[in-house]
């Protein structure tokens, strides 16, 4: 291993192999702090070639990588284990935005990049970037890309996936695949774009990409809604997209409790409503026309609505101030529900016109098994995502109901299964939901996946135990 | 063999195994009539079991499978080789439209279902299905999942890839991999969908799929615009995507031969302009509002447009009629240059940004070649997909120009490439251009569709031939 290790220090300088503790440390804990690996080394290329350079090695000597961006990933997909076996490849040192091409509306990348980085790169070159999460400031496209991240914009815009027109990759071999092709249309062979992007580092390292512009929107409208139950949420849904389609670009679920909770940890954002109903909507709207239209708009889908009886009550923001607020309230439910305490949490997605069934169905048997649990239940209704998470009863203890996280996982997860829904909406999998996998995929589909992976990766040393 | 006839024969019907030469003759010759080839028997399976169960006869008799749809395939794909040995498995038979979720916004159906039915079905419950192509009324979604279909829609609403929510695939093993899911985000492993999108049949057989389905536009506007140069176009482009961006759904570019020869061989069209100008747009948008607010989109569009000087002159069409009108002048390019003679077709796509040097670079290298050969230059420049058609020079011996083919083909496909282009944009490979996509693909994503192929069709099965 040291000759290996020389190697790599000959190909890529001293200074970027690193193998102190206190250097390593930071590539080898997760961004929750719930798990810590080991490895061999941290290896920091400076660009495509050297970590070709550097898989050639690893392949050379059966030496497993792991590829890291940000380290922001949720699911334990971007830390070694602790075998020590395994080198962390650091992808931070291609931060290049390499081209703006703005009669292509395309940006080109290193998968370094932090996500804000090309945000601010496409807003100077007066275009939108639309991915947006909550780590953007530190997480990078690299990692985007292989988790096909999801985020606040995916009803409109769609996932890292639908921004991505072509890719550059290192593959298992230490080949260097030039696919940065900046085409809509290209139907010559295996579409091996979308087979890299959300494979988790398993089939190969992404290090360059051409992503999609847009043009900037010129105003928004955003209205908080109250309703009695989710049939009427997607019924709305359904009449948003009709009367506003490509204009509706934010439409998030929110239940009573979540709303409580936000209320009860951050006083300082205002009520929106004097009374209480069973659920909210948040809808935005966002027009390439003046502000006025916009507003015409969405006063014309909320009478529509009121008409429909499809509504129980509803504000329409008057000001930038009152929309931050309603976005202020939906986006501090999670630290509100941190606040009140430990809770379990899911990150599913259902189709849309099963969601209420759904919800109705598995808070029914969540009561059944733990009585008094509590569900905070919320997330982007549009893409059908549902943050459904499970806080213990009030004042009970709090580490003995997180003992039940298994069983609790279990029915939430057999439900989200029974109403065709996907136990990992916008996470991955990971090491985190590797089992959970192997629970709810067909034999068919587990066998189809080990197939490619062995193709494309016969050595296993690519992000191996991810995944499958 | 007869033992393996006799089994497919008792496994869905001696009426569905074919081997007449009658019987399988519309099997067996292409849409354009350029080819014709042999075959052991054409099976028509009833469902996804027959299909199935056929699939594992072939794989234990080592019989290849020509899978084929509408048979309307521009590439050669779904016809069988000279040698007889395969048969060809007609999907016609699945055409069931399984299932419409409103509220999920998507519609289960067969591959066999024609894009028509779907289309309709999906008008009649007040939503779009918006793949729409010239051969609508005899191709099948499988057809057009199989081989990632364009048309003249994608500007705003994608390829066929990006209708589809999931599929259920036969693999060349004879599983069935059933991932007809609805889900708008999910996360969970290897995105098999869209690698088994645009595979042409030659990774396993798409029996089902889950489309999206989209509200209906309320009203349309359509101008006709001429312009000195593509340059202007693209700027032009650019403007129209800023002010309306998602209303914009048709970007058609048009040079003066091509509308020249139209103006002669349709003279039942109306003229639009007295003079002619060297390049024409017919630009469409579509809203959800009504026609009136439409036009003043329209009307603020071409104005800007003036004031930028990105136009010379501009129609906007005041009726349906008009519109139409405008329409038939683009979508009779092809009939009239046939009219015309015979021509060199070219199926490309290029970055929007390099278009216009392409085609002044290209023009220049063909008319050195050939001197006085015809280029017919037409498409949807909004997705940067070109008809790069070449007809000999004006009254010279056609036969005697085709003989030029290759090297015509060669001059317009190396220039592609070298502009970042695709030598098919949305026809696909088939046998046509197998060889063409060697010359151009690099070494390292060839050995990756390689490796693909052979894990997922070991036997190679599943469509030999095509693609690789």
């Amino acid at each position: 291993m040291q000759n290996f290790l020389n190697l790599c220090r000959a190909a890529i300088g001293e200074d970027y192999v690193l193998h102190e503790p206190e250097a390593q440390a930071p590539y080898l804990q997760d961004w929750r702090q719930r798990a810590t690996g080991k490895c061999l080394a941290v290896v920091k290329p400076a660009n495509t070639a050297q970590v070709a350079l550097l898989v050639r090695l690893c392949a050379e000597h059966q030496v497993p990588i792991v590829p890291q961006g940000g380290n922001t990933g949720l699911v334990l997909g971007s830390i070694p284990d602790q075998s020590g076996t395994a080198i962390v490849m650091s992808l931070q040192r291609l931060n290049k935005i390499r081209e703006i091409d703005t009669a292509n509306s395309t940006i080109t990348v290193d998968a370094g990049c932090l996500l804000e980085t090309i945000q601010n790169a496409a807003d100077q070159a007066d275009f939108l970037f639309p991915l947006s999460l909550a780590s953007e400031g530190s997480c990078t496209i690299g990692g985007n890309l292989s988790t096909n991240a999801g985020g606040t914009a995916v009803l409109h815009y769609g996932n890292t996936r639908e921004l991505c027109l072509g890719l550059e990759v290192v593959t298992a071999d230490g080949d260097i695949w030039n696919g940065l092709r900046g085409l809509r249309k290209d139907n010559t062979g295996y579409d091996l774009r979308d087979l890299l992007i959300g494979a988790e580092g398993t089939l190969g390292i992404i290090t360059g990409a051409v992503l999609k512009l847009y043009p900037k929107p010129k105003s928004q409208g955003t209205a908080f809604i109250a309703l009695d139950n989710i049939t009427q949420a997607v019924a709305l849904l359904h009449l948003a997209k009709q009367q506003c389609h490509a204009n509706l670009t934010g439409f998030e679920l929110i239940n009573q409790l979540s709303l409580e909770l936000v209320h009860q940890h951050f006083p300082q954002y205002q009520k929106i409503f004097q009374y209480a109903t069973r659920f909210y909507v948040l809808l935005e709207l966002s027009t390439y026309d003046n502000e006025q239209v916009t507003k015409q708009l969405l006063e014309h889908l909320i009478t529509t609505a009121f008409e429909q009886e499809l509504v129980v009550d509803a504000v329409i923001a008057n000001s930038i101030a009152q929309a931050k607020n309603c976005w202020a309230l939906r986006e501090s439910i999670s630290a509100a529900q941190a606040k009140e305490g430990k809770n379990i949490k899911h990150d599913i997605s259902l189709p849309i016109s099963k969601i209420a069934d759904f919800v109705q169905d598995t808070d029914t048997a969540l009561r059944l098994a733990f009585p008094s649990s509590r569900m905070v239940t919320f997330g982007h209704l549009g893409d059908g995502n549902l943050h459904y998470n499970v806080s213990p009863p009030f004042g009970a203890d709090q580490d003995g109901f997180l003992q039940h996280q298994t069983e609790i996982n279990r029915i939430v997860h057999d439900k989200t299964h029974q109403y065709g829904g996907s136990i990992s909406a916008e996470h991955g999998i990971g090491t985190l939901k590797k089992h959970e996998l192997l629970l709810y995929k067909s034999p068919v589909e587990i066998k189809l996946m080990r197939a490619i992976k062995h193709a494309l990766d016969p050595h296993n040393i690519m992000n191996p135990g991810k995944i499958l």
